[in-house]
């Protein structure tokens, strides 16, 4: 039952979003293989591409607001393709800022296309999900409520390039506290997700205390989803993960766990300090965390965000088909391996 | 009289501008800099800055389409602010994408804080475009009219990008035809001031049809614009324009005067494709243009969008005090020198 209604939601999110894509405006071919590749609808010479990219957490959390909050997912289509051309916006950028050069296992649109084609193809998957978010008008959704969910989606967009910001800014400040850190995931992944439970769950009810609930339950397991990352960036298991081991050690990225180890341990400093940085220096970084429990204390952060975000969506009372979908993706992210 | 109604836009329009800018979300005051720097209100050291940049002809254009239309030019300020923020934004992602160092004599966004940053910061005053447009209900215009507003906006918006793909794509191109480059530049520069002229006359007077009729005049008057910029940017006088000579020749931009002259001239091809080109090379184009008559052809075609613009303008009914000033900008912009 769950697993057909979650094959509903993407069967219909799937139309929807080619909709939008192929048919706001006619764009030249050559233009428009730079917004169907990193969706993962064609490889980069326009070419149906067989394997499918991305999750999809975003758009199918936000339809299961929407299904729990008030049992009208449909009309929430169109907003959760929007938030899922945000994301694929932001990952496009983010891939020309960090330098990235694969994404899913295949070249980053950046790698591709070069970075001035990139820049662009990112702002037009940004307009996109906005033109996405106005066609909610033609749903069924009341004018009024269209720019209630308009005001929250302009708010997140900005609030995403605040998180960027300061995510950009870490990379050269030389201490960044873990209070900070957690700041800037908020503004970051964990605003994104807070939104789609909050949009979701407005167009599904028309209830903005509802709302509000979904909110607090989105942005919790949004902070618990990002922190996972870090785990996984660090201790994931490679086969699992697809990453290489530790990726994100060999990058020198500040996460959770790595902040924690800066703050109670000079000798991961001075490893992280060494002008050069290899295999070995990653092993040693990593014995340090091991040793100081910087995975236990992610794990134990990860957790109370988590607890927080299943008390809050006890509160909202999800209710109907949607609810042990919900309950059960909500568990399916906290035990993620990938 | 006329410049006085213009001081009251260019007032409102700052304050509108700072207030969308500043106050929709704190942000950290290393990431505002890059936002008001670009505007034009501070330094890079975020110091204020005692010389106007830009000379918002677009916003004074829209608010003059909304006072002459409908008598309403307040209601209209928030949109005023919106197409800035949309040329600002465009201006930011472009110089990164054209490689450009300078613009209004001051290094641009990505040459003072980098590339990473200035992508951010060109998506951060994206979305704070549309945070103006979503304030229009604020300003008294009524809901339905905010969302025809805001869907003529997401359009142009992708039409923008469409534009700058195609600019792009020129530059790699063997042979680019002058009905191309229209097209091209309907999508770019053209697009957004027939949005200006649209959107104003859709505030000021609630009437789709007037706004149609707006649109064919700044759709025309936007093509005698770019028209314009390329005589400027091959024959301009160096005093005036504050750039160098032939400056749009030395890169070897396909501007209109040089796409005829391709398409004439097979001697300009060889110079053109030349493998170094420098200021020999630069005199030597600007002669065989000279010769076969580019600039007149030019001159010729800006004049006939010019006219066409005239004659929608006459069409429309321009009423009230702001119809002489609006005359005026157009004549303004068909004879200015810079």
């Amino acid at each position: 039952m769950t697993a057909l209604l979650i094959q509903q939601f993407l069967g219909e999110l799937d139309v929807y979003m080619r909709h939008i894509v192929d048919e706001t405006v006619p764009l030249p071919s050559d233009f428009s293989v730079m917004l169907r590749y990193p969706m993962g609808w064609v490889d980069e010479n326009n070419q149906p591409y067989p394997q499918h990219t991305g999750k999809r957490i975003r758009p199918v959390l936000l339809l299961l607001c929407a299904e729990t909050a008030g049992q009208n997912w449909k009309a929430a289509v169109p907003a959760a393709a929007a938030v899922e051309l945000l994301h694929n916006f932001s990952l496009i950028h983010d891939d020309i800022q960090d330098n990235s050069p694969l994404r899913h296992n295949r070249p980053t649109v950046w790698k591709v296309w070069g970075e001035p084609h990139a820049i662009n193809a990112g702002d037009a998957m940004f307009t996109l999900a906005f033109c996405a978010i106005e066609s909610l008008v033609n749903h069924g959704c009341p004018t009024e409520r269209v720019l209630q969910v308009w005001h929250i989606f302009n708010r997140t967009a900005l609030e995403l390039t605040r998180g960027q910001h300061m995510d950009m800014r870490f990379e050269r400040q030389a201490v960044v506290t873990v209070d900070e850190y957690l700041s800037m995931i908020s503004g970051k992944s964990a605003a994104l997700i807070a939104t789609c439970a909050q949009m979701g769950a407005l167009i599904g009810s028309g209830s903005a205390i509802m709302a509000e609930q979904y909110r607090e339950f989105g942005l919790n397991l949004g902070l618990a989803f990002q922190i996972r990352d870090d785990i996984l960036g660090i201790w994931g298991d490679p086969k699992v993960t697809g990453k290489s081991i530790s990726t994100d050690i060999l990058s020198r990225k500040k996460s959770l766990p790595v902040l924690f180890g800066l703050e109670s341990s000079e000798a991961l400093g001075r490893v992280y300090g060494r002008e050069s940085f290899g295999e070995a220096d990653v092993h040693e970084a990593v014995a340090i965390l091991d040793e100081i429990g910087a995975q236990q204390f992610a794990h134990e952060t990860e957790t109370l965000y988590f607890q927080r975000a299943v008390a809050a969506l006890e509160t909202a009372h999800p209710s109907g088909s949607g609810a042990d979908s919900l309950m059960e993706l909500v568990n399916g992210l906290f035990t993620r391996k990938a």
